[in-house]
This record gives C-alpha cells, sequence and structure tokens, in this order.
C-alpha cells in the first residue's frame, strides 16, 4: 500500500479528513486506509462513517485494527498510547 | 449472547472497565463485548488493549464493528453519534 492512501487523523475539524478521504477514492484509490493515536480516534470513526453515509455508498469498512504505540513524551520518558486503522475499501 | 457478557464504556476510570471485562472472562465467558459511543469510543479501545497487555494475554480481538445511532438531545432534537463494539475472546 502507497503512503499515498493513508489519512492520518489529527486535531482539524472533521471534515477536512472526509474531504481527504473521499478525494483519494476519487484520484482512483481502491482503499484507503485511516489512522489515529489517541483521542483522535474517535474522529477516525466519524470520519469513516461520515464518508460512508454521506458520499461514497459503494464504500465500507473492510477492517479495524487496534495496537499500542509507545510515544516519547519528554527526555527519557515514554507513554503508551493506542492506535487504529481503518481500512476502507470498495464494495464489489 | 446475552447482556451478561457486555461492558459499556462510560465516564468512570479506565480501569474500572478493564476489571469489568477481567472479571466477565474469569467468570466464565468465553466472549466480552465491549460497547462505546461518542468520545468514549478512544477508552473502549483502551479497555481492550490494556485487558489483553497487562491482565489477560490469551484473549485477543475477535472483531471490530462500527455504526451510527441517532441520539436524541432534547425535544425532537437529534444528533448522529458514532458508535463501536469491540469482540474479545479468548485464543483457542
Amino acid at each position: 500500500m502507497s503512503p499515498d492512501n493513508v489519512v492520518f487523523i489529527g486535531k482539524k475539524p472533521t471534515m477536512n479528513y472526509v474531504l481527504a478521504v473521499v478525494t483519494q477514492f476519487n484520484s482512483g484509490n481502491s482503499t484507503v486506509n485511516i489512522k489515529a493515536r489517541g483521542k483522535a480516534i474517535v474522529r477516525a470513526v466519524d470520519v469513516a462513517l461520515i464518508t460512508q453515509r454521506r458520499f461514497l455508498q459503494n464504500v465500507v469498512v473492510e477492517d479495524i485494527n487496534i495496537w499500542t504505540e509507545e510515544m516519547s513524551v519528554g527526555e527519557d520518558e515514554w507513554t503508551n498510547v493506542s492506535s487504529m486503522e481503518i481500512v476502507m475499501t470498495i464494495k464489489e
């Protein structure tokens, strides 16, 4: 999977990311991977569901994976942060 | 699936829900369903990953589902809220 079809969810408004996902599908990708960490996980779920409900009814959630990442929070300090990816794909 | 093995995630500390999940597995359930809506979704992911990493290494995330629910926010007012369930099960 090329980095092209990954959308990282940050702190911008939800609709910015929805637009990014829709754009990637419209530019020919058959799969888009929505990734988020920590509190942005909620927004990732919103983005996936809004994309499907309002914009691309032919797209489905193919897979959702969760895992823990270690994140640096300072000099020699690390914390665990939950991470998620939502794989969306065009329905056959 | 009986309601017994569903853990609804709310606003309490994360470890309260981890304890609830661990208790359900320890009382004989082979599957526990973690459910959350809106901002609690992040906590649901934390609960699943902490349960697995710190307490029950023989438990895996079997399935994750997301969907949209309509929620009443006042007299004749409704809003959409993202919902999630994480199905955890004992590894064979």
